[in-house]
């Protein structure tokens, strides 16, 4: 096998996570420290800034070992992202030229680029473009998302970090609501439009105490709206502080979200209309027709930049997918998308694989029916002891005047 | 001098916080190495449970010096809180001799409750009837709230966590912001009705590469809606993320919050209205008439409850003070508040004080108008310099299974 020198790219695309920067870290070192890669360069803003010529030479700013700890500890995506879905070559020919153009110009054999789905399709068009016109290039995905949701891969990069973050706010939320003798429900809604991982990440709030939440509704099963008030009517009988964790993509039926169908809509002085949120709609409705008090929390951005309580695991394991893709890269790989593959649940192991991404469907992993209970208002312990071992450990945070400081490009 | 030997009783009462319980274990270890007290009965909901006879042994739960550092980073009130404002002897005289028959029955010599304006008003009247009626009790009362807007004191135990969570998150969202390169302003919503101290927190979010929050509106000066725009579109003009914090008491006269003036209010299934919260409000006119794509996040229930996030100045604090009412009141003192006085701003160093509950009027302490810059829409660097110290250090967590343990009463 032929090893091949040059200078190598890399772009971040896609939602921002706790752990997409710390894969970058991982590729940045491995290329760093690897013999066949001179200069790696950065994408700003992904394949967009890529069109743009908006591209940094990666050691200006990060030069020790320090600033990869940094970067790995900075929440959001380091050299910005994009929302891009990379066009057919037969209706854009001109955008694979570009590309293809500000490779030869920067003589980039080894190109990562680390996002979702549409990324993946990223490094699938141009892998396959690179040997039609044979063009030498090495091009590897790595995932990263927080919705846990991607097939193939054990869990992604990014999900446990998210995950601790939730479990912690739950636990807090739980102690707050239990604060006062009278009956309230606290309903908690959690990010997740179709697969209900982050919503039943709530669960791991429970033990040391804590029985939050009581109730856990996830997107993959149908929402019941007269099952969901006797649950909360049936637990209320039974403690004073109830918790209920509810995916906001929970839907009535296929076509319907629970807030789409609760609420009129909202007209604001402009006289446009918006929907509210389905954790205060369903607090709304507990109240109204229940007559018990209840607060709403919306978890909001946090879950997903909330890096001061990210998972030690995920950080971890996020850095060591980012250098085993330049691993494999230089070793020849090209068009495939690295995973994880869980070796041993208890204790808990994992290995790094790589698959030809022309054989990832574009499914969305949801969570399996027999991980949801029967009734369909808890996850089971199966859920729960695959989702445990990716919360474990506190990843380091690098506090400055009573702050985290962070990794910043510009 | 005489001392008096006997038992103690402590409550908590108003909204949780994140310091409310290093406080608890502040008095409570004192109290237990004291030779004076005896027996330290918690009282479960404050004076509401002490009215049921709702009273625990403190000494059942808390045996080890580990158990009370638990106890300090949990957050919440362990014993449980209540909302109850004493009535006047005159109205409700049998409240009163309930009470003292409470005391006398458990032979209490010594009363503390940690609580808000409310809480020192119970001192104040529980102290007077004591002298009234001859009964031999020393009633100490310990402030917290997250709103730092009580007088007298330097700042709040609880409002350094609250401050720091504020300034943390603050910083993850402007990371999580600047991921796009389209023009974007995300407004997050504080807590603070009258008082614009968490809201101002949010500054200490910058340096470290952090410039946000571009604009700040406390809630001291009215809001003027144009003014906002032409700020935003001013700040806009030279950056694509814009960053605005923005107090929930927001009022653009006397009478009428932000989100009263903007929304028409919104109507659910039920017929009900409901108001949208200030940030989404002011969202949605950026969005009509500046044109520009807008996020808005409230900040909710965690800015009282992430201890995960507290402030270890803030927790020693509050244990210290607890610790300095104990003392005090085995000393003799009684019908007093326990404050800190800011006895160096550098090297910051504070000390513990207290002061006649008789003489502590009732007022709500602001942001003073010269803490604020002139165009109003920013704090200046006293307020920074004064607040920064407050939210310095990480206060202890126990975790455990990857989420942080609490010590829990039941």
């Amino acid at each position: 096998m032929e090893f091949v020198k040059g200078n190598a790219m890399v772009g971040q695309s896609g939602g921002p996570t706790s752990a997409i920067n710390a894969t970058l870290a991982g590729v940045y070192k491995a290329a760093r420290d690897s013999a066949y890669i001179e200069t790696m360069y950065g994408l700003v803003h992904g394949i967009q800034g890529l069109l743009q010529g908006d591209v940094v030479d990666m050691s200006v700013k990060l030069k020790t070992d320090e600033d990869l700890d940094l970067l790995a500890s900075t929440p959001s995506a380091y050299l910005g992202s994009c929302r891009f879905k990379l066009p057919k070559e037969e209706d854009k020919p001109e955008i694979y030229e570009k590309i293809f153009e500000m490779f030869k110009n920067h003589n980039v054999k080894y190109f990562f680029y680390i996002g979702g789905n549409d990324s993946m399709d990223t490094v699938y068009k141009l892998s396959r473009y690179a040997v039609k016109i044979g063009y030498e290039i090495n091009i590897m995905g790595v995932p990263k998302t927080i919705d846990n949701d991607l097939a193939v891969t054990d869990h992604t990069p990014g999900f446990g970090s998210a995950a601790k973050y939730i479990a912690t706010a739950t636990r807090e939320v739980s102690r707050d609501a239990s604060v006062y003798p009278s009956k309230c429900v606290t309903i908690m809604e959690i990010m997740g439009r179709n697969a209900g991982w982050l919503t039943a990440a709530t669960a791991l709030a429970r033990g040391g105490n804590c029985s939050a939440p009581d109730l856990i509704y996830v997107p993959e099963l149908m929402f019941n709206i007269e099952k969901f008030l006797e649950d909360v009517r049936r637990v209320s009988e039974k403690k004073s502080s109830v918790i209920v964790a509810v995916s906001e993509g929970a839907k009535i039926n296929k076509d319907t979200y629970v807030c789409e169908a609760l609420s009129k809509g909202e007209t604001d002085a402009f006289g446009h209309k918006h929907l509210s949120g389905t954790a205060r709609v369903l607090a709304d409705m507990v109240t109204d027709v229940l007559g018990i008090k209840t607060r709403q929390i919306e978890f909001g951005l946090l879950q997903r930049c909330a890096a001061h309580c990210s998972s030690a695991t995920d950080i971890a394991e996020s850095r060591m997918i980012g250098a085993a893709a330049v691993e494999a890269a230089v070793n020849g790989a090209t068009g495939e998308m690295m995973y994880f593959v869980r070796e041993s649940g208890s204790p808990y192991r994992v290995s790094v694989a790589r698959m030809d991404i022309a054989k990832i469907a574009n499914v969305e992993r949801v969570i399996p029916r027999e991980w949801i209970n029967a009734e369909g208002n808890d996850i089971t312990q199966e859920a729960i002891d695959y989702m445990l071992p990716l919360i474990q450990g506190e990843a380091p945070v690098f506090i400055e005047d009573g702050v985290p400081r962070h990794a910043v490009l510009k």
